[in-house]
């Protein structure tokens, strides 16, 4: 049965997914890069930060590689919500095509929910952004056509990841949790109690200092 | 120089320190015993619910029971909340002495933060408690000149030890997150941006599922 899967899902300590003050220069608002440092780090992300680009060799390549690297395999479409798509206000660009240039790293068919929905934007290297006005359960069962037979990935961020994981749509959730207090931002947690209940836990820290959980049913 | 430490303070993953709804009945509230089911598991603590008492042998002794028995050795006092002493309301009772019978595991000097002071109690096993209004710096005054040169221990509840982190009064901090969602209850991290940079940062999960970090300047 394909599943639907969450990867590299990083928060802070005290379990912001996101800071204050998004914009187009500050995706992630004033947690900057801190959340996603140890996965640049990787050798699946080209060591970003530790050598140049084309070295191949650049980026650790222990067990946050390992998780690292599971975000490609066996995916068949992608899920994201209107907030990982572009900063506050992108709905109001007709010319925004997402932060990630012309080859976005989903390689997929990725549905992203909106409720302003536009035409779909075919872009290189096998990423189509579909743009849809749905609930959770809608979306995911035009993600299993698309897919194919594949699993599906949701992708975030936090506000539609809580109200997937709430409706009982995630299989296989993979959090990292990176030490550092951001005092405010967006929670991945809030009203999810007990949510682990209906899953097998795991939790394994990094020699980089984060912390990996993955949540299986 | 002696130190003011943490030790054992266990959270959920989503923060909460203590459930809702604590009574005498339920000190943690709807948390129940499971914040601290890794402790009591531990051959320091007996291994309760492992083994009838008297059997030496029983617990784990991994890294739960080195982190469990740093509780007590070089302490020469404690600091305690109003919300760890008893149940809410226990300033009514003139009867209450604690959770903790006629030898509470304290073994020192223990100041109780409460705006009702009421006179000493001296237990057995060489625990005073001490009910004193004081603001937490003054506090640590107080258990500093007790302990005599060993260190304080910073005992919570949450409230009293978020007032602590807040005000730079703590030296080591030892963390224990659950992976157990508990919804609602009161956390430990609100309003302590950034706090973690003054500090050390290690982490390292256990084979029971709990995750310790330490943070030591």
């Amino acid at each position: 049965m394909p599943r639907a899967r969450v990867h590299n899902f990083s928060i802070s300590l005290d379990g912001f997914a996101t800071g204050e003050g998004l914009s187009a220069d500050a995706p992630f608002g004033h947690a900057g890069h801190r959340l996603h440092e140890w996965m640049f780090a990787t050798r699946h992300w080209g060591g970003l930060g530790l050598a140049g680009p084309g070295d191949a060799a650049a980026g650790t390549a222990g067990v946050d590689n390992a998780f690292a690297e599971r975000h490609g395999p066996g995916i068949g479409a992608e899920i994201m919500g209107a907030g990982k798509f572009g900063p506050p206000g992108w709905q109001d660009d007709p010319g925004w095509r997402g932060w990630w240039g012309e080859n976005p790293p989903f390689h997929t068919p990725t549905f992203v929910l909106t409720h302003r929905p536009r035409p779909p934007l075919v872009m290189d290297g096998g990423t189509t952004f579909h743009f849809v006005d749905a609930a959770p359960a809608e979306a995911l069962d035009l993600a299993w056509e698309a897919a194919d037979g594949l699993d599906v990935r949701i992708g975030g961020g936090p506000t539609m990841l809580r109200e997937f994981l709430a409706a009982g749509l995630v299989d296989h959730l993979h959090v990292v949790q990176v030490p550092i207090l951001l005092g405010r931002g967006v929670r991945l947690w809030d009203g999810l109690e007990a949510w682990e209940q209906q899953y097998d836990v795991e939790v394994v820290s990094s020699p980089s200092g984060v912390t990996h959980l993955t949540f299986t049913r």
